[in-house]
């Protein structure tokens, strides 16, 4: 008998996409299920990206250079320093999504029986990666009594360990929307000098932020050695299929480690870095109108949330997430009763049970995410479902 | 002081790209240099791949399945049938590249501290995956003299230890281009069910066989549970920056476990598997002149070779690799001489030193690499080079 490894066996499964086999079954009856589950949004990727590859000209589709290809690291020069973030190309490696900038940094930092502390709840594949890379996540729990703000100094200092490497610090944040501001940032900073540990910070929201600006960790003075920016095009351009993202840190070692494991995979996809490359030329108000739009969608679903009788939903303040606190017992059964159970004028809601963002079991039993990537129509229509199964579901 | 993790340090660096400085500097010169030293074709891309791309008509780039699209795998399905090997759409999972099918049959089947056992000499790259999941390669030396056969049964069952887990094997080979016979697929089967070892394929060359025809290990009869194929459309279809592989076993549990780590990394690339699933509708003749090509190269080159005093290059039965032994001290130091000392005609050419491709310190120090991606002319130009090299080399 032939033997799973112990890492495959520990491996998560994706706590978002386990109940897709119930929403398959529900769409099977005629249902039509509204996904508020996964963070893929129904905004167009820009024309000019998609028009890029209609129109490339060359004949042999080669690997690119194995940290991506350099004009378009140039032109990411550009984007970041429209950012405030002032790097050359050489301080940047493309990669696979955001996906591998995860995966490398911690290849590359961390070693096996290492910790790294992360705010829960949090994005659940940091999981996966962490058991690739066989590091310990410890997590610190956030509350959404304070809206998920970053937890307190004190709470960080008890876990640190002499095995603590890293903090990860997804901002604004997947699964809460909270957006960390200067001064949490600041806190990081002082918690990685004076412990000596890395600082990941996952920006793929950064530009979906509606109260108050977007502070990156690469902004932060003197932590040049700590900061590793893990970035992607997936939400910022609505293109997560692309599979293009970037490690960015002015740590040369850590540079130079992470090229090690670029070069071993070869190069990233070379047809969507001619998308990706296309999206830095897009003008500067591209955003404006798709900020707009989830501005929008977030008002409609907090509001809505809010008014439901023992809901409450703090107003996240940046990415494309909220979560909601209901009136349930477990929200892991409540989801799959949504899909498998229950139905309102033929239609239904798929939401992520926040138990999988909590790395403290027991957490979140009463807590779901929303992603809010549906226009406000079909938004409105989500919560009318949701609104009439928690009356159902707490009438059983 | 922050520092790099253990295997950061310990991955290898590419030892085909640490001469890229030196073929740089060369151009600099003016010098041409023949690039014989990486496995990038210049054979074009089928037109209708590219044209496949060129004629998306989606809005918005999606993540795919995480196994990839399931037009595709069920297309794959097809292909592999004319491969001769069956297997069903949920057998396989789409990768990003051969490179990441090789991680996850690694960290889905090994721990950290097993062992995996592959005759060297041997794709390069494998290091650097064996280093991120922390397992040992345990080299087995085949030797130039057979033109690389596989090692007898003895060398395989006297490296065998209880960490012992896998065998890894190339077919065609890089860097050899030795052609593994059915009779040498059995021999491995058997070791496998003896030993219970998974077998990993690495068939990346399938189609260019040009002696005999290709036995898959996926066709090996009572090995289900044993045989994971890594494969890649990169070589097959000169695709190499598409990034588009795949990973396909019969055991269940495998593919479960790797399911995993794919979920954790969402999908692989969208617009590359546009192109991939075009492929398979390319006509069955598509092939021929592509191996035709290939075949020609390969007797232009190991004819040249040959006729070189003291040079030897068994002829290579399959993929566009062959090793070639050299009258020279030390192939590390020729082939920076080869483009740091010398040209011939205002021409020079850049060459893999067999060194890195073995696991064993001190072999492969009178081998070179040659893959044979160029057009005739070129080859003969590049061999007008090597010979003229050789000659001035040697009454340094």
């Amino acid at each position: 008998m032939l033997m799973i490894s112990k890492r495959g066996q520990e491996m998560p499964p994706s706590p978002i996409r386990k109940l897709v086999p119930f929403a398959e079954a529900a769409k099977k009856k005629g249902i039509k299920v509204y996904h508020l589950n996964i963070g893929q949004p129904d905004i167009e990727t820009p024309a000019p990206m998609l028009d890029a590859v209609r129109h490339i000209d060359f004949k042999v589709l080669e690997y690119s250079h194995s940290a991506g290809n350099e004009s378009y690291r140039r032109k990411l020069v550009d984007y970041y320093a429209q950012c405030g973030i002032a790097i050359n190309h050489q301080q940047i490696i493309v990669t696979t999504g955001g996906s591998e900038a995860i995966l490398f940094g911690f290849m590359a930092c961390l070693d096996p029986g290492d910790e790294v502390i992360i705010p829960e709840p949090f994005y659940a594949n940091y999981n996966g990666f962490a058991v690739a890379a066989g590091v310990h996540v410890v997590p610190i729990t956030s509350y959404i009594e304070t809206g998920f703000a970053l937890p307190a100094i004190s709470d960080f200092e008890q876990s640190i360990t002499p095995r603590t490497k890293a903090i990860v610090i997804c901002n604004p944040n997947n699964p809460t929307g909270y957006l960390y501001s200067r001064e949490e940032m600041e806190t990081l900073k002082a918690i990685c000098l004076k412990h000596n540990l890395y600082l990941f910070a996952d920006e793929a929201y950064r530009e979906f932020c509606y109260e108050g600006t977007h502070f990156s960790a690469m902004q932060l003075e003197g932590v040049d050695e700590h900061v590793v920016l893990m970035d992607t095009i997936s939400k910022r351009y609505s293109a997560c299929g692309a599979r293009i993202g970037a490690l960015v840190t002015r740590n040369q070692a850590v540079l130079d480690a992470v090229m090690k494991f670029a070069q071993a995979r070869l190069s990233p996809p070379g047809l969507a870095q001619v998308a990706a490359e296309a999206a830095i030329d897009l003008p500067a108000h591209y955003f404006d109108a798709t900020k707009e739009e989830y501005r929008k969608r977030r008002e409609t679903l907090v509001t809505r949330l809010n008014a439901m009788e023992g809901v409450f939903c703090p107003n996240p303040g940046g990415a494309f997430y909220a979560i909601a606190r209901l009136p349930i017992d477990d929200a892991d059964k409540f989801c799959q009763w949504l899909l498998e159970d229950f139905s309102f004028r033929n239609q239904t809601v798929m939401l992520a049970p926040a138990t999988g963002f909590y790395g403290t079991a027991g957490l979140g039993k009463q807590e779901v995410r929303l992603a809010y990537v549906l226009n406000t129509t079909d938004i409105n229509a989500a919560m009318d479902c949701l609104e009439a199964a928690l009356k159902t579901y707490n009438n059983k």
